[in-house]
């Protein structure tokens, strides 16, 4: 019993040691009244504490400096509540340090970016890039150097390399550059804007969900990794037979001034403009594809508010301004008119008189049956719900007429088949319902003449090179692009091929099912898209065989392909496919660059190098999403969807963060969210 | 010897077991063989520890939760590295637990912000408020009541108090709002702009080292403590008989309307325009004193940086476009010089082309002998000699003639005391050359004919009550007004007061020293500013005491306060004036407020009542700041002032960070400063 006690004395004057010695700096200083009275309890193990305190510090001389280093058990209390506080106090003492080190870290960090002088000195600039010549059919002055072209000695090794020229810098240009090996080719964006926009997000950047600087990137620094140039101008012409690019920027006095680009490969990746779909009147409308329209929409929002709090202002016209319409229901409609329903539910209700949000009205005008017709239907069946919920009524059926100054025309079909003229007051009406072709694709379409049929965008083959260019020269990606997926327009092209190795004609060739294999792995090959549709080769065969003569002959396979090129939809202008065209490409141009040697060695100079090198475009759907209100709809394709409430915002939102183009954007969005969750939008116009 | 290896043993098993029971889930698992193992070193501690863990599980359930609330000692090892990697692990796990609580948390929050339904239902709207009445000298419509008077029960109460109409939502309008005691006015805020500007950060937000919505913040919100209401109109003239302001504003054609906004009490804060000093060609000149105007030089800075970059650009265009001229030596276009450098040292360099740093020039035009002349001299010399470090080259004693659309023409004064023009040429030109009156005020000063005798601003008294304006009705604060001090002019008011007191005619009062005391505090009480001068009565007695007679005559009085009158000199046009005489405004509301009842009851209705209530509006320098690139200067009156590197720039952004209107600008200013560490400046243009 005796050593029992003397070891309960021991231990807690152990405990008042460990106290004193080390983490009572960090957290409160002991009485040290209290740690004699403890001592006293038992003399032996007063020496022993001594011998302990001097071995440690022999031992571990850091350990005065460091809890975490010491060897000593923490002090053992009999309450719980002392324990807690205890080591609640160590932990908080040792965050607060590591807190601390962090904060001083950043500030050590951040006065290091600060320079007082820039590095002068003398720099080299070639004549020709200080003095370009003229040239080409205009005789423009041509950009054969750039000022910039012996910078460093990255890009000065760089100089005699391939001339890569990319014309835009959206979707497809940036995923390119992303993407592309950066030893390999003098790069050089062209773009009227010399930022990348993150388009999915625009509608939130409509209403101040997030900053409009969150959602761009400058084209420099994404060039950077490849060592690359900007220029910002605008693309007018291209000269196909000298390869160049001709474009125009206006100087500072307001002149158009125009000169040539020249390259060995051109990356045509303009993107495309708003359809009007012919309709009168759309300059009272605003439009949502740059980050200048977000900001004008942000601004009439707001002056629309402010004019319905004047005291003159009528009821009726109170009414017409906070009237707003959109017109069409696709994901950029459908995001706009949920973003803005928040505003109105999240923020207005905060500081502007109640009579606002009571009179606020939100139409949405859709010419199909259902709002984003592209996703599934049980997508848009609760999208619509959804907007039901939120008060925003939706026209289907209906086409607008025009769009006058205070309002909108429009015509809807009802149940009954009857097409009734109806017409909405607007105070702000939003125009997005799809895409057309730009004046330079339309230019380079009208150039190529026959080689081009679609009017609504550049056709590509499915290499993606324009059609009608020389081969390997030229090509088209993202929203100004399509890729021709005729299948039926190559059948003889599979049947020489066939016929050739047979040593017969093509037009009297019977195809063996063995014949039909190859041509359809020809056709995958060719038209990787088909590949669904080319699965059950056997039933095909028997299909249509219609005379069931055991072989097809040319009006069968004419119609086996006929029925697959029915079946093949032409690709969505959406940023997901520019993406992975521009994958795609950078992919094939890092190949290109790196069997170029070979294909020298081997004089393959001319036919098909693209198809040599590198397998055709095949795009994977990955599945779309929308933001519908405070909830989320997400089509996977193939009938896998979910919709929900906050959860899925959180999931959207997880989404495009991780598909951010840089460490800096995903920074400033997530910044932007927090802003809102703690302060909500400002309603501020400037 | 027995009992200390016991105790050792006990020791190691007591440990052992604590890392099973607790820790150990935090941190690492042990192995359950090793804990075997040193059990059995002694039976009798087995025994005990099957004992303590039985026990401390009865009494300590949570101990099994959190480590913290163990009372178990940490496990100790002979190694200290050992030792430091539990601790660490432990504490990296308590950490990643506490910072995931508190993600959790603001999600929760966060989630807890979005709202899907607004609140409808009925709305009480006075009638008067939708259908104005019309009245007043021109017949318009009269404002008596707004939309949002019954928007809740706080706004309701406020209805029949007296009405306080402010106008402007600068520096001196949101002072008096965030100082006013909430429960006394029905306040109005008619301003052109719906958000306060922190107008010292300008300068940063040109470059983008700050954006612009963290200099802002909405009046609305800043409005919500006193239960405000906001128009956003212009201000056109005042009926001061009728009591109405008469505002304009645009409505949604385009068309002006006008309106009256009645007031009992009326605070003219509408700030100052910039002065064009009737110099031509301004059009071409960049102004620096709204949000816009940042965004529009922001835009013109990168335009001119692209246009440089283009290839047709000539060397001698490309010099001129990035010719930077500066007019105005203040703090703002000092600041502006400053971070203009900054962008072009640490951003510009980054990704665009070398060449573009060494053709760049930046001119500060001024017209005094120094820049920042009213700071300190050392302040100035310090600030010019950073800027020559910074290749910004200053000229002097220079007064702009023209600024043309590619150049800027000024005559300088040489040393030699000859005068020369000449002309720079100008990318950019940025006029910053102080302040003149607006509109709105001139027709005010007008209109009160023989009471305004100042040119540049409103004269207010010392109550800052504007002069010629029914006593107590108007004041005017802030940039557009001064204070008048003109002691002289008051000489006989002194007098006759005193010769009330004594029964004798104030043109033939002598006055005895006593008397002299009793004039100067009355001096005092009217003009606190002239306290500085007033401190030594007897010497100034004596001194002006010409004919030593042992008393002051009429001429002699009058001499003296002349003498004061010529010390006292015009407050300056800064924020910190009018952020003082807002919040001086503010106090003296309340007090007049809460005053009014006693004052009803001892029918004091007419007279001085602000002058009874409260003292005299008196100025007090707390001292001017300013960056100079990557360094700041600290000018803190009388003689006291410091400047120096980074850890200036840390202490000036310290001030402004407290200064800053609300926590929302707080966070976000901050958000920037370690986005420009992180990111740096973007140099995008949209």
């Amino acid at each position: 019993m005796s050593s029992a006690s003397s070891l309960t004395a021991m231990r807690l004057v152990r405990a008042r040691h460990s106290a004193t010695t080390t983490a009572s700096r960090l957290a409160r200083p002991r009485c040290p009244a209290q740690l004699r009275s403890f001592s006293k309890l038992s003399g032996a193990s007063t020496t022993k504490r001594t011998q302990t305190t001097t071995g440690a510090i022999r031992r571990l001389p850091s350990h005065f400096f460091l809890r975490a280093l010491s060897g000593k058990p923490l002090p053992q209390r009999s309450s719980w509540i002392l324990n807690f506080c205890y080591r609640g106090a160590a932990w908080v003492g040792t965050s607060l340090t590591v807190f601390g080190i962090g904060v001083f870290a950043f500030f050590a960090f951040d006065a290091s970016t600060y320079k007082d002088h820039p590095i002068h000195g003398d720099i080299d600039v070639s004549k020709i890039a200080l003095n370009p010549r003229r040239g080409g059919s205009k005789n423009l002055p041509v950009a054969d150097a750039f000022i910039d072209d012996d910078d460093c000695e990255e890009k000065r090794a760089l100089k005699d390399k391939p001339r890569l020229v990319i014309l835009g810098g959206g979707w497809g240009g940036v995923a390119l550059l992303k993407e592309l090996n950066p030893d390999d080719y003098h790069v050089t964006v062209i773009s009227p804007t010399n930022y990348f926009l993150f388009t999915p997000m625009l509608p939130s950047a409509t209403v101040g969900t997030l900053e409009m600087r969150s959602l761009v990137e400058p084209i420099r620094r994404i060039l950077s990794r490849v060592k690359g140039h900007f220029i910002r101008a605008k693309a007018e012409d291209v000269d196909f037979s000298h390869k160049m690019v001709e474009v125009s920027q206006l100087d500072a006095q307001g002149k158009e001034t125009r000169f040539y680009v020249p390259y060995d490969k051109l990356v045509i990746a303009v993107g495309s403009v708003t359809n009007p779909h012919g309709v009168k009147g759309l300059e009272n409308a605003f439009f949502l594809k740059d980050i200048n329209d977000a900001r004008m929409i942000r601004n009439k929002v707001i002056q629309n508010l402010e004019l319905a709090c004047l005291p003159t202002t009528t009821d009726e016209e109170r009414k017409r301004l906070l009237s707003f319409v959109i017109s069409g229901g696709g994901p950029t409609g459908v995001e706009f008119a949920a973003e803005l329903v928040d505003l109105l539910n999240e923020d207005l209700t905060r500081h502007f008189p109640r009579l606002l949000r009571n009179e606020i009205s939100v139409h949405l005008i859709q010419s199909r049956g259902h709002i984003l017709n592209t996703y599934d239907e049980t997508v848009s069946k609760y999208a619509e719900d959804r907007f039901a919920r939120d008060q925003i009524q939706i026209m289907t059926n209906s086409r607008v007429k025009e769009v006058q100054s205070d309002k909108i025309i429009f015509s809807q079909k009802m149940a009954d088949g009857t097409v009734v003229t109806k017409e909405l007051p607007i105070g702000f009406c939003l125009w997005s319902t799809g895409v057309a072709q730009n004046g330079f694709c339309k230019t380079l379409s009208d150039k190529l003449g026959r080689s081009q049929t679609n009017r609504h965008a550049l056709e590509t083959d499915t290499h993606l090179r324009v059609n009608g260019t020389p081969l390997g020269d030229v090509y088209a990606i993202g929203d100004c692009s399509t890729v021709q997926n005729n299948v039926t327009d190559h059948i003889v092209t599979f049947l020489r091929h066939l016929a050739w190795k047979k040593g017969k004609d093509p037009e009297t060739l019977q195809l063996h099912f063995s014949d039909w294999r190859e041509v359809a792995q020809d056709v995958k090959k060719r038209f990787p898209q088909a590949v669904n549709h080319l699965k059950r080769l056997d039933k095909l065969f028997n299909e249509f065989d219609k005379d069931q003569s055991g072989t097809l002959d040319f009006g069968e396979l004419r119609e086996l392909l006929l029925q697959i090129d029915s079946k093949l939809t032409s690709l969505p202008a959406t940023a997901q496919r520019a993406h992975q065209q521009g994958q795609y490409l950078a992919r094939k141009f890092t190949r290109l660059s790196h069997m170029s040697e070979g294909l020298r060695v081997n004089e393959i100079n001319d036919g098909d190098v693209d198809a040599a090198v590198h397998r055709a475009f095949e795009y994977r759907h990955l599945g779309s999403l929308a933001y519908v209100g405070n909830s989320a709809v997400f089509d996977l394709g193939n009938g896998w969807n979910f919709a929900g409430g906050l959860w899925a915002v959180y999931a959207w939102r997880s989404v495009y963060f991780a598909q951010s183009v840089s460490f800096r954007t995903r920074i400033l969005m997530a910044m932007d969210w927090a802003k809102r969750g703690l302060f909500g939008r400002d309603l501020m116009s400037f």
